[in-house]
Order: structure tokens, then C-alpha cells, then sequence
């Protein structure tokens, strides 16, 4: 490891699980995409190859976003917040979908008041069943 | 509790803590402002009071963002992502200010591969000592 991957890594307030969240943003139209995990790994991978690799905590792997559906994050900045506990990626989205629903981004529930509940109010670019099709 | 505010914490998958990361966005300038969390309790007060409310997991207690530096966050939009385990507010950011270091955003720090280290990139738009000062 050198200076700038020790720094990279070192300056970050991980959490008890060494994980820290990072929120992906899309260069062009502003939207937040998605929010996910990265371990100290998965932030040095993301630098080095230049495409966002998260932590998955279900699957307990490092996931580079894309690697079966096609959909990586292209980085055009990073960014960490004032107490180091929070990374803003951002991204160029590959295909312009982030959502493995087909949207633009994950999040798409909007909380209706006068429905009371959570409604999905994005289009469906893409039927995810053509997503992740061999 | 009614219908309406069983559906709007009941569909969150909140985790060990019960507590979920509520990202805040600008409505206006579209940049990420902040990362914090939230419990059933601050998602109904920020429903119900139309600002911003977290969990502030260092004091632990409900923290109406701008009770002591009027930063206020007025709440455009609440939205939810697809595995119901992060929340996004779109906010108007009352002052301009969401950072207690008197940056618009909390994610002011950049990587830069150059210098090999995280860089504070951001102008401080209102002296911290003057924000908080009574």
C-alpha cells in the first residue's frame, strides 16, 4: 500500500463493521441513484479501476455494480463528508439505468400523503428481465 | 397512529438499531447537502412538521436539523429505494447551509490522486463562529 491508498483509506471513520456508505449521484442529471456499502477494499478497487465497487452485505463480496447486468458507474469524482463517515460518488451510469427494477435510480417511492403509503412514480426504462438475460 | 403513518415506517426495512440513512438533497441546486439518520420517530416529526428531523446517533435524541443555526430543511419530496432500507429528502436549504462548516454540502472533501489525499474543495460560504453564535 502506498501514501495515496493509505491516505485513501486512513482518513475514513469506517463504522464497527468497517463499512462505510457511499451515495451515487449521476453526473448528467443530477439524481441520486442509489445508496451502498464499501469496506477498505472495495473503495481502493473503485479508485483503481475507475468504476464504483461496493460492499455487498448480503452476499458478503466485493461487487463491482455492472458485472451482470452491463450497468457499472463510470467515476467522475469522490467526495467524503465532514465527520469522514459518508462518500458521495460521482458517477457516469453506464446504460443510464442504476436500478436492477430497470429505473433510472433506486429510489423511486415517493411517500403520498393523501394515499398514505409509498407509491412508485418512476417510469421502468428497461424490463429488468431483459437486464440480466444471458 | 393512523393508517398513514403505520404504512410510512412500517414498509422501512430499518436495521439493528432501527434506524434508516436519509440522504438530503438540494432542490434547487441538486448537489447531495448531507447524510444522516433516522428512527420512526424523526421520519413521522419530519413528515408531520414538513422539516427535516434525525436521530442524531452521537446525542441521542431527536435533532430538528437548524434548531440552534436556523439552517432549517423544508421538505420538497421523500423518497424511499428499492430494498426500503434508504430514504432521500429533497430539501430546501434554508440559508443555503446544510454544513456546520458553513459549506452549502457536508461532501467538500475530494479525493485528488494528484496530491494523494482527501482536499477540501469547497468555498465556506458563512463563518462557522458566526452560524452557531447566540
Amino acid at each position: 500500500m502506498n501514501k495515496s491508498t493509505s491516505l485513501l483509506v486512513g482518513r475514513i471513520n469506517w463504522n464497527s463493521q468497517g463499512l462505510i456508505p457511499a451515495i451515487a449521484q449521476d453526473a448528467q442529471s443530477n439524481k441520486v441513484l442509489m445508496l451502498a456499502w464499501m469496506n477498505a477494499d472495495a473503495l481502493n478497487a473503485s479508485v483503481e479501476r475507475g468504476e464504483a465497487v461496493y460492499w455487498s452485505r448480503s452476499r458478503q463480496r466485493l461487487w463491482h455494480k455492472g458485472e451482470s447486468s452491463g450497468h457499472t458507474q463510470q467515476i467522475i469524482d469522490i467526495r467524503l463528508d465532514c465527520d469522514a463517515d459518508t462518500l458521495l460518488l460521482i458517477v457516469k451510469q453506464n446504460g443510464g439505468i442504476a436500478c436492477h427494477t430497470g429505473r433510472e435510480s433506486c429510489l423511486y417511492q415517493q411517500f403520498s400523503t393523501q394515499q398514505g403509503d409509498w407509491v412508485s412514480v418512476d417510469p421502468v426504462i428497461k424490463d429488468p428481465k431483459t437486464i440480466y438475460a444471458v
